[in-house]
């Protein structure tokens, strides 16, 4: 499994509209990516930080995630929002 | 669901080391924490680093990951083995 965890700090007062998008985001991936195993966002106990996590059955099910419709109109509009670069990390379950 | 990710370099020759210990780790939550629901660990494509996350029902769930034995034994153990201070973000999931 190919995961991906992203952390992202979002700019102050746009957190009601970052948290419709990515569950909007978060539905369409479940309805339209059999490769994508779990897709699950959460806040985390920084104040303003948020935490997304998707996991893939390989990487063409990833490359397919990036080339979605989906991803294309609500990637760029999330990260509009994050208030500065946000960690991201890709790695292979190992167990 | 609350959960842990968990993102740390390791000391350069310990890797061979680390995974033995974090795959024993992961064995012994699984088998003794009924609260903690996904206990996953891989390796990032970024070299030397690893990523572990865990999701637990709630913070009881946590607290009694804490004080396990497996834990104590294999926490400060993994712990000597990262290559400067790990990113770790607990967060609450939202959808």
């Amino acid at each position: 499994m190919l995961t991906v965890v992203l952390v992202a700090k979002i700019k102050p007062g746009l957190e009601q509209q970052f948290e419709a998008q990515i569950a909007r985001l978060s539905q369409l991936v479940r309805a339209n990516e059999p490769g994508c195993k779990l897709v699950q966002w959460g806040v985390s106990e920084t104040p303003g930080t948020y935490v997304f996590y998707e996991r893939f059955v390989d990487r063409a099910a990833l490359e397919a995630h990036r080339a979605a419709p989906h991803e294309k109109e609500l990637g760029p509009l999330l990260a509009d929002m994050f208030d500065g670069a946000p960690t991201i990390v890709r790695f292979i379950e190992r167990d």
